[in-house]
Formats: structure tokens, C-alpha cells, sequence
């Protein structure tokens, strides 16, 4: 019988393939099964990314979302269904570890940060040779692409999810600290309104596709419409920079 | 005359060769001078972990830090030392713009998160021509190197300076979210304490060199002596795992 093979989280970075690390680069080389989450109906994002260190005739195992991740999280139908599906995933993957080989989880930005790798790692962590490899994350990217001096010197950096309230939004934005926003998509009118409440509707930078092909990054003074995709992030800098 | 050179912040990573992106170890190889900041009398870890990608004969600008940056911030005679040290370094690095040479300066971690490169950034972006080469953060090196799930679906995620008063780490650790500690050092004891008041100590993680040669990683309930780099992390997860 096989030793197990070794389940290995990659990060590929924010989008632009030139992002991966030299680490992430090398797993994929020597991988015996490359894995990667993706809406039904959709191809992967992380796929895309690093394609071109996919060599050919790899084998690949997607593993397809039945339901969108931006229902209302707290439907008791929807974690169920979630569940079930992270359970027969990590099923999928350990049959390949079982059989000695090594799979690696494609995982956009950083595995461990928001990513769906998570929801492997602690299902497969205690029976299985595990490595994470850090990615560069989507906020990061964004930040970059921005050029926006996010903190510094001993600022605090809060990440929040769209999808919290309209109060809480405003109550978080007038600490006056730097702000990240994940999960933009149709939370947008919510989160301008918070911005305005606290008065920091002027430091904030909206991007959608950060690092990517057909970018768009826009102070949020100049994004009129209400429209932006789930992944679409706002950035609000510790201090003004007027430099 | 000729036309102006770039600057470029490119971000190295954790620490770990490896995970410096494609497009830095590029960036590295077509520079015409490399920076990098460290204090008086030390090297710069940027440079040690981006040492192999640098060609030989390659021109080299250090910037040395005329003291330590543990003093507390508040002080009106730091804050000025320090600003002219950064009209300093940044009337240097233009001096190579100006000749057309191009000029990346390494950064750990990432360039705009807590890097000092931010201070050239904002002191020349709007002069010349500027890229921002985002890297994998220290906190996303320590948090792999741990196997812990910082965040995901809708957590929140704070991080926040070690400098901080007990009562605000106190109130912060009390909100039950994800929270990472930079700059732990000698606030240790005071962090330590407030991780207790909030009733967190079981699930915080410390980290000492994340990816790099002689990583220490251990449960803070371990973690007995009060003896900690100025650079070591302190990892909150934002649910306590036990998958």
C-alpha cells in the first residue's frame, strides 16, 4: 500500500499570472492532481490564473458549487447544502491522497484568507500530510493597482464583508481606520450610504478586477451606478493622502 | 536629457526565497539600482530574502534608519528625525529617476501594507513614473506556516499594533472576530494579558520568523517566557477550529 500523498493549499494570487510565487509555480509542476472550486456553470477563476503552469494532461478534479455563495448565509438550507457539499469534496480529494497522490487546491489569493481550500484543510488536516502555500491576496493586488498607501506605522486595517448592515458598516467606517471592503456586488448603495454617514466617502477607492484584464479602479466620488460584481472590493486608506 | 526612470515597490514576501512572485524576481532583473531600508548597523532582511535575484555588480542604494523605529511614535523629536530621514531617502532615490535609471525598492511583505516604501511612494508618485509589485504579506506567511483557517464567508478581520493601550487590545479581542497582532516585541505581557481579559488566549497562535529559517510557532498557552522579536505575530483565528 501507498503512502499517502500530500494535500497542498496553493495560493495563486490576485489575478494576474505573473503573481504566483516561485513556490506556487513549483507545486504545480510536480503535482499529480491539480483541484479548483468553481460555481456550476462557471470555470474557475484560480484555474485561469495559472493555466500556463498547468502542464498537459494533468489530471484535474473541479469541484463545482451546487448554489451561489452570495445567498443570504444564515438560510438553513443553504449551510446545509454547503456542507454536504464540502463534505463529498473533501471525500473526492482524499480518495486521490489515499492512492498516494498529491493533490494541489488551486485557491485564489491566499488559501487561508476567505478562501474555499479552508473548508478542505480542516476536513483533511489530522489524516493527511498538509502545506499551505501563501498567496498574494485580491486586496493586496488592489491596493496595488491603486497605488493607495493602505497602513502604515502603527494604523489599524479592518477587513469587512459587504454584507453587513448599513449601521455596522457606518459604525466601522467613523473609527477613522483603514478599511477594506470584501464582497462588494450589490451591496454597493448600502456601503456608499455608511461611507457618506461617517463622512469618508471622499478616501475611498472602488476596483473590480484588480491586477487583471479590464481592470477598473475609480475614486468612489466617480462610481455613479450601482453596479459591481461580488468580487469588486472598496479600499479606504488609513489617512488622507494628499501627497 | 533623458526620460525619467521608474520607481518600483517590490514586495518580497514573508521571507522565504520562494514566494517572491514572478513578476518581482523579473522586476529584479531589469532594475538599474536596488534599495532597501534597514536600521543603522543592521542589513536589510528584504535584501537577504531577495539576495539570490539580485545580479552581480547591480547598484545597490541602502537606507539606514538614523534610529530605532520601537521609540515611541508619539514623540515630536522621532516624528521629525524620522520625516527627514524619509525627504532624505526619497531625494536619493530621485537623484537615480532623474538619470532615466530605474530604481525598485524591496520591501518585506507587501509594499503598501506597513512598508516603509509607502514613504517614498507618496513623496514621489506623483513626479514619476510609479509600479507597485504587490507581495504575500508576513501575516498570510504566518498564518500558512500554521495550518490556521484565519477567515472566512463573513468574518471580520482586524489587525492591529501590538503598541496599543491593554484596554483597547481588551475591547478589540472582546469583539470575538479574527484579529492578527503585528510589532508584538516587548508588548508580549500587556498582549498576553488582554487575550485573557477577552477570554481568547486558547485560540491565539504565536509566530516568530513565519516561513523562514528557525520559524518558532507555537499555541500562546505555551508560549511561557516574555521574550519576542519586535517583527513575531500573534494570530486570532476568527472561530476556534477543532475539525
Amino acid at each position: 500500500m501507498n503512502a499517502p500523498g500530500r494535500l497542498i493549499g496553493v495560493g495563486v494570487g490576485p489575478g494576474d499570472p505573473d503573481l504566483l510565487t516561485l513556490k506556487a509555480v513549483q507545486a504545480l509542476k510536480t503535482a499529480d492532481v491539480v483541484a479548483h472550486f468553481a460555481k456550476a456553470g462557471n470555470t474557475s477563476n484560480a484555474r485561469a490564473t495559472a493555466l500556463q503552469f498547468l502542464r498537459p494532461g494533468l489530471a484535474e478534479l473541479p469541484l463545482l458549487y451546487p448554489i451561489t455563495t452570495e445567498a443570504p448565509a444564515s438560510a438553513a438550507a443553504y449551510q446545509s447544502a454547503i456542507q454536504a457539499f464540502f463534505d463529498e469534496s473533501a471525500t473526492r480529494v482524499a480518495a486521490h491522497l489515499e492512492a498516494g497522490r498529491t493533490v494541489a487546491v488551486l485557491s485564489e489569493g491566499d488559501p487561508l484568507f476567505f478562501g474555499s481550500y479552508m473548508h478542505l484543510h480542516i476536513r483533511l488536516m489530522k489524516r493527511y500530510p498538509t502545506d499551505v502555500i501563501p498567496g498574494v491576496t485580491g486586496m493586496s493586488g488592489c491596493w496595488s493597482a491603486a497605488g493607495l498607501p493602505m497602513v502604515q506605522g502603527d494604523d489599524v486595517l479592518t477587513v469587512l464583508p459587504g454584507t453587513l448592515s448599513e449601521a455596522e458598516l457606518t459604525r466601522r467606517f467613523r473609527q477613522n481606520e483603514a478599511a477594506v471592503v470584501m464582497k462588494v456586488g450589490r451591496n454597493l448603495p448600502k456601503l456608499r450610504r455608511a461611507l457618506i454617514a461617517a463622512d469618508r466617502l471622499a478616501q475611498a477607492v472602488y476596483v473590480e478586477r484588480g491586477t487583471m484584464a479590464h481592470e477598473k479602479l475609480m475614486p468612489m466620488l466617480e462610481k455613479q451606478d450601482d453596479s459591481a460584481p461580488y468580487f469588486a472590493i472598496v479600499l479606504v486608506a488609513g489617512r488622507w493622502w494628499t501627497a
